[in-house]
């Protein structure tokens, strides 16, 4: 009744598939799952995932339930009875579909359909992996299960095609057996993930548990108008009498709950209790692994981890910064034993491979620290935020085109929502491809991606921009100091005393056509600033001081050189400047003959500035 | 040897899966597929879809020899054997993926994975809905098929449990029969769409034709180095030897390929010629129907459809723009036959819907107009696709919630690439969304959106604008007069003779606020333009005076209401001006307390305007 309660008060929620399943998932946080409640983030919980987030009032409400008691622990994140009657209130800890960053024990975000699955096959690989790389045949410190609750449709064929175990509940006989059986069962077959299946009948009018009905005890029940949407008062009274609830206040709770939930607490602490105890068996019996694996779970960096990266100097011959990339990738591999992931079938083109530290596949090699995904953009991104919300410290990093992140642009959006610290690899990065033609030519994808909130994109132009790029994405806790962390920086700028004429500022592989160029007007005697602005975002979160510093406002002749969309160029160079772009599809032909095309040569650049000065 | 050939003189391309299909596809093309070569858009012919868009030489070769005597015919935008030799250059008819707009024959823009088998479900649900409409048991004018060529893992079963009849190749003698056999079996079952597997045997060393071997001939044969690239000279040496070619010079055809393809086209033109007179018939005893099957091929608008919209007045109750969209969309319906489309489970909030034209279901009712995605955008947009460069002159709508256009974002960038007019209704375009919360509510989406290029993005503000954004989107020929066709108009201004001392821009909803801020400040005195750029995109393509007249330069003082990103409003607003916007994913509330939180209020407009104008 919470459930209806909720919605009547907020006038607004999804309350179908929440009654539908509703002893379905108290069975599974009362009976199945083992957790503690008053330590949510307890490393070997397990974890579950409510795919169809629209039925997150059931979430929710489970999660008070279970949290009831804890009002007197003051505990700050953790949805209560209170928050319920502030369902989808601004600001509430109870919004309308799941948010990891707004309450405590929802383990991702899946709101928009299509996440829930993949980022509990991330959680699991999570724990696959970290099991294998710190277990010991006496003593297993990952032993947690993931289980990922979603509206099932006929769809056990095609989880089995896809090598999954299944198994589908037919029972009306009203009670949980089956459903008990299966989870053994699942939790039996290691080998495989389980499917397991609900079969919905919309227009059941049998009451059962397992063939779950929409709305139930609804007027609405079994119909698609129970999905969202209040209940007119007459129903409300009608489903309280169903369950003998009558004139009981709104958002009553029965005092068997709370004894119920004091049960389920008791059992937690008891749980996370044992746990530590095997922990401290664990540590002195082999206190190196020990000592890696709590840095990995306390979600630490080695000190020092930065003077890792390799170095590069003007000698060195020129690599491309999908090159300086891959070295770095590795380099911080040996520095930080949580990073894992892999890329979208691409590996040999993007260089995002750790070497020598083994693929992840199972049952053979579940330590492998690179996961060969395939060409599958959509699962490698929801499975990075299913890797980085795990808890166990690992750092995902999943690679491809930059022009293939639209196949996985809701999910990249998810990780700056989640807080899901991944590193996106996006090499390929403008019409500089060549011969593979538009469809694989990036355009808008720089600014489409630059436009999600939080999320900082880096166009690095060499060695040493790509290895800050990384010290800032492997950095969760914040900035560094050198100058990529700062977003923008001047490359070099003939001036001395006074100041520039004119400011060329780049991005990637035209920071080199901007520099080309300022040496032919420097030598003609024009003072010339070069500006780097490898991540937009960083430098925009500048102070004042720094950005008038790089960019003076007093110099309003500027020329902004990148080989994708302009968007959001006339920021920086403002009314007066010019933002070279492209604002079309590329071209099928060598690199050089496309980036031609397009004007992104010295001599163009050179003349665009000219006619600027001259104006 | 033509695909050795075209590769060596490239440097560049892919010759693996091409050698590797090589015979599969001339069977296709010379046994299997109803075409005329001399007619690449002859409406009834049978439609190739090449999923594995590397492959495209593969493709480009059996386009090239089967019109090789049409070298005569100087016809434009074919691949000749020429072409093969500018393969991958820029300007080229044969760039490295395929390009439906480049060269002629080829039916769709496959190069990004994961378009194939959608685009072939969308030309092949536009035969069975026009095919319902208009075939009659006497005479079936639309009676052609599609037929997907992807390299194929072992996923037969993912087929079969998606409702597919599948049939697997497994013939090592070295003939065709097996495959001859398959497809006259998927011809017959004519309830499903078939799948035929040939299995990929990577480290084959007989030869056989269906067991399909990557990199066939080369050295490199079974290996994923035989992907794409080109041959040592030895290797190449040894391939032509291998079939004989020996000192042929590069580029030969032997005369018995030229024979066969003057077989192949004067086939071509018996099938037209045949279907020609079918249609005559048709249009004999069915004259209605054979107009407005005509009307629909030729692409034609019934003259007059502009006038079918309706009209709103100030008088009328105020709708949503999703409200009136839907009554927008069923007025096209009437007076646009070709009208067909669906929405991502969303129907019943987004209302596109089309009344009284059915639900397109086999076998019941393919002739129904409204296709019942379910939660699948991705395949949605691609099988709208699929629809429009069908060239049955069907004109597919595909709707859901702006925030799910991420995943489809590929296929919409496709739409825009290969000139596939598709009408994508989004709607719940803001945080406005409300309590639905970030997961739901679109921020960066309206700027990815607008970044692709070409791409045409309205925003309306209420039913004269959305009317408008149809009456472009639909027509697709060129633009019309009213403003909305212009991408930016004057809404309102009481400067009279004299110019504004601000301009209001808004688009969508937030056009209102515009108006309620400037009608406070106008009473003050103050002399406030308000523009609406419904489309920022046509209004940048409008002659230099009309955009001035819009937005003189001498008035610096401009506010930009939009509850998005600001990304990209700094070009309309100026150095001066002020982009109001959202960076942040926004938070489930009740719509105006959202709208409250980011400043979206007309309060906040005229503070925001006032300390601009007083600046």
């Amino acid at each position: 009744m919470l459930i209806v309660d909720s919605v009547q008060h907020a006038k607004a929620g999804h309350a179908g598939m929440a009654l539908g399943m509703a002893e379905v998932a108290y069975f599974l946080y009362r009976h199945a799952m083992r957790y503690n409640s008053t330590s949510p983030k307890w490393f070997n919980r397990d974890r579950f995932v409510l795919s169809a987030g629209h039925a997150c009032l059931l979430q929710l409400r489970l999660k008070t339930q279970s949290k009831v008691v804890e009002r007197k622990l003051k505990m700050e994140n953790l949805a209560k009875i209170e928050d319920l009657k502030c369902l989808c209130k601004l600001g509430s800890r109870t919004p309308g579909y799941p948010e990891n960053v707004v309450t405590q024990g929802i383990e991702v975000t899946t709101g928009p359909l299509g996440q829930g699955v993949v980022n509990a096959v991330g959680l699991a690989l999570a724990e696959a992996n970290l099991g294998a790389r710190y277990n010991k045949p006496d003593v297993a410190v990952v032993d947690h299960r993931t289980t990922d609750l979603a509206l099932s449709e006929d769809i056990s064929a095609r989880f089995e095609a896809l090598g999954w175990n299944t198994i589908t509940i037919d029972n009306s006989q009203g009670n949980l057996d089956a459903f008990k059986n299966a989870l053994i069962s699942a939790h039996c077959e290691t080998r495989k993930p389980t499917f397991i299946r609900f079969p919905i009948i919309p227009g059941a009018v049998v009451h059962c548990l397992l063939k779950t009905i929409i709305g139930k005890l609804s007027k609405k029940e079994g119909s698609s108008k129970a999905h969202h949407g209040t209940f007119d008062d007459d129903d409300v009274k009608q489903m309280k009498q169903k369950v003998k609830w009558n004139d009981r206040e709104p958002f009553h709770v029965i005092p068997m709950v709370y004894r119920e939930m004091q049960a389920q607490i008791d059992l937690g602490g008891r749980l996370e209790q044992e746990w530590n105890s095997k922990l401290n068996y664990y540590q002195n019996k082999y206190p190196e692994e020990a000592a890696e694996f709590k840095l990995l779970v306390a979600d630490g960096m080695i000190p020092g981890w930065e003077s890792s990266f390799p170095k590069w100097s003007m000698s060195d011959p020129v690599d491309s910064t999908g090159g300086y990339s891959g070295k770095c990738l590795n380099a911080l591999a040996k520095v930080l034993p949580g990073l894992i992931g892999g890329s979208a079938d691409l590996a040999s083109s993007n260089q995002a491979y750790l070497h020598n530290l083994g693929d992840f596949k199972q049952p053979d090699s579940p330590w492998g620290q690179n996961i060969r995904y395939g060409v599958r953009e959509h699962a490698m991104a929801g499975i990075s935020n299913g890797l980085a919300l795990h808890g166990g410290g690992l750092i995902p990093f999943a690679a491809t085109f930059l022009v293939f992140s639209d196949y996985m642009k809701n999910s990249v959006r998810l990780s700056a929502l989640s807080h899901a610290g991944v590193l996106y690899i996006l090499t390929h990065d403008s019409v500089g491809i060549g011969e593979d033609g538009p469809t694989h030519q990036p355009i808008e994808h720089l600014s489409g991606l630059r436009a999600i909130p939080h999320l900082l994109l880096f166009r690095p132009a060499d060695g040493k921009e790509t290895a800050g790029a990384y010290k800032v994405a492997a950095n969760v806790e914040g900035a560094l100091a050198d100058v990529v962390g700062k977003g923008g920086y001047i490359v070099s700028d003939n001036s001395e005393k006074e100041l520039p004429e004119i400011i060329l500022i780049g991005t990637g592989s035209e920071l080199c056509l901007c520099e080309a160029s300022a040496n032919v007007l420097r030598k003609e005697g024009t003072r010339v600033r070069v500006v780097s602005l490898v991540c937009r975002r960083l430098f925009d979160r500048q102070p004042r001081d720094y950005k008038e510093f790089v960019l003076p406002s007093s110099v309003s002749k500027r020329v902004s050189v990148e080989a994708g969309l302009p968007l959001g160029w006339k920021e920086y160079v403002g009314d007066e400047g010019i933002a070279t772009g492209i604002d079309d599809f590329g071209y099928s032909g060598p690199y050089s003959e496309v980036f031609n095309k397009y004007g992104f040569t010295e001599e163009n650049v050179t003349k665009t500035t000219k006619s600027l000065l001259t104006k």
